[in-house]
């Protein structure tokens, strides 16, 4: 691989050109690493439905043409300067926010929201230079969360690395509600079953989720469009008052509220994972916080990447971790459009894209 | 004073007719305490907005003629059927919220929310027999609170004592803001400066309260009205980027919603304290969630009366808690109006109102 260190690299890339339309696979120019830079060979790589609303871009900002993708697996091919952590041949896990480790969020005993390396949707460029890396016919094509994994060759700055959602870490014997049955749902409703809950009580609208969820540890389900009551509500009846907490990974501020007016008074707590249209408005009266229920956010499940993802790689090695059962389809990078069709239809969970075909 | 016992009582009362008009002390009678009620003689009151809130009766529900009234100390009268932890005599604190011990909240670790003596600001009569026990000329007049402290003699629910509030308790060095500087403010900023914060900022639209607040542990202010852009942003740029925590103690759901958005993401906490308009929305972007920060409420501080209290009380008698810097003013019965006054000019913090006078 190193033949092709510092030179420009001509590889498949599936393009959105804009809003909505089918991406069209293209010969990209892929330019070589800067200071700080890696850029990468991917191997596998997978759709999430973040990735299509960026592309949907009704809620979101357009950036457009753009190459999409923030869920990968791959090998570095060369390493701009500055880089010693990594060399050509290492195997790593890009991912979509970074751990400088010397910001006040780095060193927080809390907080994973590094100040430099935060995630920022609406930037198509690096970080570092401020430039796009992909071109056609000498044009820039943009970037997308400093990942853009649907490309056979991508850059990516330093310290970006994938991770499991640990947004549901729950007490032994509780009560949860995941809102959303999706892979972020159902990584949720993983860690529930991992941290000891009764019951984990699926919710969705769509119905063909819920044979699936049991594998995931759910226990009952609920579809709101079964019910004439708020879905609260049903919740309420069914647990005496409410759950003890709610996961919320629609990224639908409705559900957000819901999730939030499902939680027990006295203790409640309610966890936001999915990301709101950009004009979403979060709406409740006062008394539901003055009753004493929590509502905070997680953004990447609270995981520092470099700090805390080895112990997760690590998980899923020993077999703790299942993550075979996300994946329920998968096709060659040629037929990336499948992916989009499966996720828009609500089927499965997970589909890998094969970079080789 | 035991000859009164098993009798009607007739005694001096500040009653409101109707919202936001002047209180008049007229002569009511007070019914003997029924099984598990007690009557108190009250020796000094306070009053609180919250009793200006449900007397002005304009985001609340008006339940008039009625006794307000929930900050008080007396002496116990007598007592009825299933009483034996108190006789008369005893000196005793009623408070607004109980703590039956037997609950699901009363048994949980955290929650002081009791599902039988949870606070229930429409309800105008005794929680046991769901009837008035103060009349005039045989009609009733509502109770509040379960305490009506405005009378010289009251019946009240066994298991309702009094509370100072700790809802600002916070980690050494940390930066918080307070919003509100009334009573239940200036006590989160106490609880604040003696939980070692380093920098306790207060913000208040009247300045008059500044001054008064430096002894409360502030060592800083923001008056909203000083600056023309949100205070959100003004404490950001005086913190960093947002403080650690921020208590908000107006009642207002604007101040609520700047009290949230002012503190630092990754790690700060908002806690709500005061009572919104029964029609007052929250609303903000889901964003600011998922950057991780926290929302939540507290009740009465999240005491329970019963467990807790009584270690507040002996803080109060070893000196370490200073409560006698909050009565700015005071005043005999028969001039209450006045201490209304003094509240709607938003001067002082508490003004007692002595029933000897």
């Amino acid at each position: 691989m190193a033949s092709t260190a510092g030179k420009v690299i001509k590889c498949r890339a599936a393009v959105a050109w804009e809003a909505g339309k089918p991406l069209v696979i293209e010969e990209v120019e892929v330019a070589p690493p800067q200071a700080m830079e890696v850029r990468l060979k991917i191997l596998y790589t997978a759709l999430c439905h973040t990735d299509v609303y960026f592309w949907e871009a009704k809620g979101q900002t357009p950036v457009f043409p753009r190459i999409l993708g923030h869920e990968a697996g791959g090998i570095v091919e060369s390493v701009g300067d500055g880089v010693d952590e990594l060399a050509p041949g290492d195997h790593v896990l890009p991912v979509f926010t970074g751990e400088c480790k010397e910001c006040a969020h780095c060193k927080s005993e809390t907080s994973n929201m590094c100040d430099l390396l935060r995630i920022n949707t609406d930037r198509g460029v690096m970080i570092g230079g401020g430039q796009s890396h992909f071109s056609i016919d000498g044009k820039p094509i943009y970037h997308f969360l400093g990942t853009s994994t649907f490309s056979e060759y991508t850059l990516w700055f330093l310290y970006w690395f994938w991770c499991y959602c640990k947004c549901c870490k729950t007490t032994k014997g509780s009560t949860v509600a995941v809102f959303g049955l999706g892979a972020v749902g159902l990584s949720a409703a993983e860690g529930a079953r991992l941290s000891g809950a009764a019951r984990i009580i699926g919710v969705d609208v769509n119905p063909n989720k819920f044979q699936l969820a049991g594998k995931f540890g759910c226990t009952e389900f609920v579809n709101p469009k079964d019910h004439s009551k708020p879905v609260q509500q049903v919740l309420a009846e069914m647990t005496n008052g409410g759950v003890d907490r709610a996961v919320e990974c629609t990224g639908n501020v409705n559900a957000m509220i819901q999730a939030f007016e499902s939680v027990h008074d006295g203790w409640g707590v309610a966890v936001l994972v999915g990301v709101a249209h950009k004009d979403a408005e979060f709406k409740t009266h006062p008394i539901n916080f003055l009753t004493e229920r929590t509502l905070k956010g997680t953004f990447f499940g609270n995981y520092r990447p470099r700090s805390d993802l080895p112990s997760v790689v690590e998980k899923y090695m020993t077999g703790e971790l299942e993550l075979e059962k996300f994946i329920t389809h998968s096709v060659p990078f040629s037929e990336i459009n499948k992916a989009f069709d499966l996720m828009l239809r609500g089927e499965g969970i997970r589909c890998i894209i094969r970079m080789d075909g």
